[in-house]
């Protein structure tokens, strides 16, 4: 099966920074085998000519299901205020909420442009169920709490289910262990040898707000980075979430032991966490990417809304970010951090074909004066038309093909409601 | 001709705070005669079961052509650095680059849900022409630069235009003095007493920049509001654009004088003006309102993103900022900013029927937990569905009805070819 996207105007995010021209992306069993004035035949033709291609953005820390507590209780003054309101009722949820709530909010992201997402949550099954539904690729966060006893029953369970996804390349597990505050020393070394045993990613939240660090430094006589760092932690692969307080001494460190930081600007804003700061992790040469965090801390699960607000609250803070580097952030950056910088996060020869098709003829493309401004300072997730994922449309038209999102919304609703009355 | 729109979840921004609830607002000859249960005959009837029904949005401080300029030259380090890439490209333009220009960003303030709009550029009577095409309502602010021989000629032209508009309430034009920069304090004064003298407004920007302050200490030995204060300039009815830089002292000034501060925060964010400092301007009861400047600066021109980016900037540096503060901003302030809190700005029996509805039917409002927050922190201009100015629908089904969206950018685009080429 071969597709040709034709006459697109495609930013392919590769080496050569700002880098975009006129070109067709050719694509063959799910992988691009060719980028420039290919025109070869094709079983498929998608006329793009009045498309920009760029590779499908990746998320790189969300709690999908978290979709359920959208908009709820969200007037909490801090992360720990807030998560006192959300724990009880994540309390209640099942195996059927999480499939209820994945569904959408993995229609929400593909709608969003993201063909990737590193999830982090419980019955993290059913989260692997809705995204092969929808047809979006993922890295499924096997979430870990407590102390050594409780991490033992975790990670039994993990290696019973480690081969849930049956060697499909679409979907992957890695160890989340969900922070310093909440998981114990033990864990974390538990955590740090399985993960290394069986070659797996380990993504875990640091250094989110002030309160943790200076907890960090009350127990452990260290900053939250220099913790992890001192148990051997980072001698598995592993990529964090927010780094709001990190010190220049921490970001060395990560870059040292190449963790990656998936920043999420909306989340960390809205809960009062502080600002993460971009300028300092991108001179210093830490590899940041993006992330929406979940839903219910967001508002939604919208990466070019992601993209735009991080580029914002940058700004804002003084520093005149470029919009190239916004973007790396969301695809290139992103697909390093989990590890799959061979196959996305650009569209280049031999990646997967992940891409994303927004129509320029909307008036955020109009004129088309700087096609990666306009992407991230201008466009929304209204202009993605087309999505692709292993070279499989999944959405066009920007109407969903492999779910009807009406009743997906239906079925959300429903069981919103049940979850309540228990 | 009268209008029912029935089963709506109304977000009146009246009097209450947090204030909504589920009815139908009765329209006739463009007015709201009733909201609540009311379920009186109507010659048209508007199924908003699926919809929350909001007032039509404000924004209060815009360049609605400078669309022509989007996303370029976006890289300048500062205003200044950036002005001087925009001021030759404006000294080429014409009334029909204008008015293709204004057709654009007219019709981009209507899909985000903008139904008054306060401009600031040359060419008013074509952008007057835009907007009338396009349905939506207009302060034109007429601009003034320059000393007081170059202030004679604008004002005489501003007599002779004054009653371009015909006496029809959905216009009006106002006096628009650009900066303290680039007007001297002759200029100033004559506006001061042609708006007094033929009841105008006066609409400035004020205060955007750090240098503008300083500049402003050195010339006339006082901050920049401190100054048109000592001219009595606040006189006339006065709002200004942006007040990043403002102290609590002129801030006292402006509430006393009661002067409102158009807020645009992606603007000054992207040209790192400082951010506005909300907090101290809320607290101290000033009115604050919304707007998106130009789309040259910001990259569009979306309120519903402008009120995301308000939220998330104030959050950002620490501020809990309430989502209803941010609504407040877009609608009922922005009325009041104008003078217009009588007939505009709120869901309210005897106002003007400029009414959005968003279609809850969409992932942003799924489940629907808190319509306010939804709103501001979920939301984007997709879900804006229908829209009603004086009660006569401009978009439905995201559709605007007077103008094809199409061939409005086909022919800014063919007008931006040309000016490059001038």
């Amino acid at each position: 099966m071969r597709t040709l996207i034709k006459n697109a105007l495609i930013v392919p995010v590769d080496r050569e920074d700002e880098h975009y021209f006129k070109g067709n992306i050719l694509i063959e069993n799910g992988k691009i085998i060719e980028v420039g004035k290919t025109d070869e035949k094709a079983d498929e033709i998608v006329d793009a000519s009045h498309m920009i291609a760029i590779p499908g953005l990746i998320n790189t820390h969300t709690h999908l299901a978290m979709v359920l507590m959208r908009n709820y209780k969200d007037d909490m003054e801090n992360l720990q205020a807030w998560l006192s309101q959300i724990f009880p009722i994540e309390d209640k949820l099942n195996g059927d909420d999480i499939y209820a709530a994945s569904l959408l909010g993995a229609s929400e992201l593909i709608m969003s442009g993201c063909t990737t997402f590193a999830d982090m949550y419980f019955n993290y099954d059913r989260t692997l169920d809705a995204a092969r539904k929808v047809g979006i690729k993922a890295v499924l966060g096997l979430t870990i709490f407590g102390d050594e006893k409780e991490t033992e029953k975790r990670l039994a369970d993990a290696e019973r289910n480690m081969n849930l996804h049956q060697g499909d390349p679409r979907y992957r597990f890695d160890l989340a262990p969900h922070a310093i505050y909440t998981c114990t020393k033990g864990t974390y070394e538990m955590v740090r040898d399985f993960a290394k045993e069986h070659n797996l990613f380990v993504h875990t939240h640091l250094s989110e707000t002030k309160k943790e660090v200076e907890d960090s430094i009350k127990e452990f006589g260290m900053t939250p980075a220099v913790y992890l760092d001192s148990i051997n932690l980072f001698d598995a692969r592993c990529y964090v979430a927010h780094g709001v307080h990190l010190t220049d001494q921490e970001m060395e460190i990560l870059k040292k032991k190449n963790v990656s930081v998936a920043h999420n600007p909306s989340s960390n804003a809205k809960l009062l966490s502080g600002t993460f700061p971009l300028k300092k992790a991108i001179n210093i040469g830490l590899n940041v990417s993006l992330g929406t965090d979940g839903a219910s801390s967001n508002n939604n699960l919208d990466m070019f809304e992601e993209m735009h607000v991080a580029a914002m609250i940058a700004s804002a803070s003084g520093y005149k970010v470029k919009a190239y580097d916004i973007l790396k952030m969301a695809t290139i950056n992103g697909a390093r951090a989990l590890g799959y910088e061979n196959e996305r996060g650009s569209i280049e020869e031999g990646k997967d074909a992940d891409i994303v098709l927004l129509n320029t003829d909307t008036p955020s493309f109009c004129p088309l004066n700087n096609p990666v401004s306009a992407l991230v300072f201008s466009a929304s997730s209204e202009c993605v038309d087309t999505v692709l994922v292993n070279g499989k449309t999944v959405m066009k038209n920007r109407m969903l093909t492999g779910i009807d999102i009406k009743s997906v919304m239906d079925r959300l609703r429903m069981q919103w409601e049940d979850i309540k009355k228990r």
